[in-house]
C-alpha cells in the first residue's frame, strides 16, 4: 500500500491535493497536505520545494487558463479588458488561493508572460516605463478584489434599520447576486481605463 | 478553573480569540475557537449566534476604526478618497478576514452607516440611484484588493528569464514594497474617480 502511494505521488497529485486543502480550509500546511496524500512531508518535499513552491505552481496552473493578451497596440484597451476578465474568472474558481498567492513573489513562468504582455500594452498606450508596474498593480488589485466579490452572497448588504434611507433605497433599485458583481466589474474596468486614457491625454 | 474560564467568557474575549484564529490560520471553525478559549462550542453559542455572527461582529470591530465620511457634497471625491484610505488601512490589519467577510451579507451596523454615507456622496456626485450599489461595489473591490496587496512581499514580481524584457525593465524602474503598493492605490483611486467624473460629464 505504501509503495502504491509512493508510486502515485507526482507533482500533479500533490498540486491536486494542495488545491483541495486550500479550497476547503483557506490554508496550506505541509503537515495537512502530507496527511491528505497519505504520505510524509519529506516525501512531498522530494517533488516540490516546500509550501511557497506549491503555491507558485498553483498560481501557474490556475493562471494557465488565462488567455495571453495579444501585443496589438491599436487595441490596447480591448486586450487589457479581456485579460482582466479572464484573470478574474480564473482566480474566482479558487478564491481562497488569492490571499496566499498575493503574499508571495510572483515567479510562475506563464503568469509572468501575461504580465509582460500587459506591461507592453500599457507602454503602447503611453504609460511611462517607470509607472508600468504601479498600473499593473492597480489592474491586478481590482481584478483580484472583484474575483473575491464573486463569492459574495446574493444579498451583499442588508439594512435592518430605519435610519439609512439612501443605502436602503439604492439596494431596492440595484441588481443582485452574480449580476451585481458582473456589472460592478465592467463598470470598474471602464472607469479605470477611462481614467487612464484621460490621464494620458492630460499629460500629452 | 472551569468556573474562572466561564466567568471570563464574554463577547469581547470570544471576538479577540476569533480574530487570532483568523489571523493565524485564515479560517474560523467553532471547534478551533472553543479549543482556543478552553471552553465548548455551545458555551460560545451562548454569547454569539455562530460563525457568521462572529465574522459580522469582527467586521464591525475592524471597520469601527474607519472614519465616517462627512456628508459634504461639495467635496464628494475628497470624502470618498478619504474613506477608501481608511477602509483599506483597517482591513489590511487583518487580511485573512477579507475573504471571510466578503463571503457573507453585510449587516454590521456602523459599517452600514459608512456605506450609507458613501451612497449619499455618490448620489450627490450625480450617480443615478440605481447605479449606486454597483459603484459601491467597485470602490469596495478596489479597496479590498489593495488591502490584500499590502501583504505582498517587497519584490512582488521576479523575472528569472531573458525573454520578458518589458516586464524586467519596468521592474528595474519601479518602486518596491510598501511604496509600490501605496503609489498603486493612489493611482487607482485617482483613475476610478476621474473615470467616474468623466462618465458623469459625458452623460450630462
Amino acid at each position: 500500500m505504501t509503495q502504491r502511494r509512493m508510486r502515485l505521488l507526482t507533482v500533479e497529485t500533490i498540486l491536486d491535493a494542495a488545491l483541495v486543502c486550500i479550497d476547503e480550509s483557506g490554508q496550506l500546511t505541509m503537515t495537512e497536505l502530507a496527511k491528505k496524500l497519505g504520505t510524509t512531508a519529506s516525501s512531498v518535499y522530494h517533488h516540490l520545494d516546500g509550501r511557497a513552491a506549491i503555491i507558485e505552481a498553483l498560481r501557474e496552473r490556475v493562471l494557465s487558463a488565462v488567455e495571453l493578451p495579444l501585443m496589438d497596440s491599436s487595441s490596447w484597451d480591448v486586450q487589457i479588458r479581456s485579460w482582466m476578465h479572464s484573470f478574474r474568472h480564473a482566480m474566482a474558481q479558487h478564491p481562497n488561493l488569492i490571499p496566499l498567492a498575493m503574499e508571495q513573489t510572483i515567479t510562475a513562468g506563464r503568469a509572468l508572460v501575461g504580465y509582460d504582455r500587459i506591461a507592453g500594452l500599457l507602454q503602447a498606450a503611453g504609460v511611462a516605463p517607470k509607472y508600468v508596474i504601479v498600473w499593473l498593480s492597480v489592474l491586478e488589485c481590482y481584478a483580484l478584489g472583484s474575483a473575491l466579490d464573486l463569492a459574495a452572497p446574493d444579498e451583499a448588504w442588508r439594512v435592518g434599520r430605519e435610519d439609512l434611507p439612501t443605502l436602503s433605497n439604492a439596494l431596492e433599485l440595484a441588481s443582485r447576486g452574480r449580476q451585481r458583481a458582473d456589472e460592478a466589474f465592467e463598470l470598474g474596468v471602464d472607469a479605470l481605463l477611462l481614467g487612464l486614457r484621460t490621464r494620458l491625454e492630460m499629460h500629452r
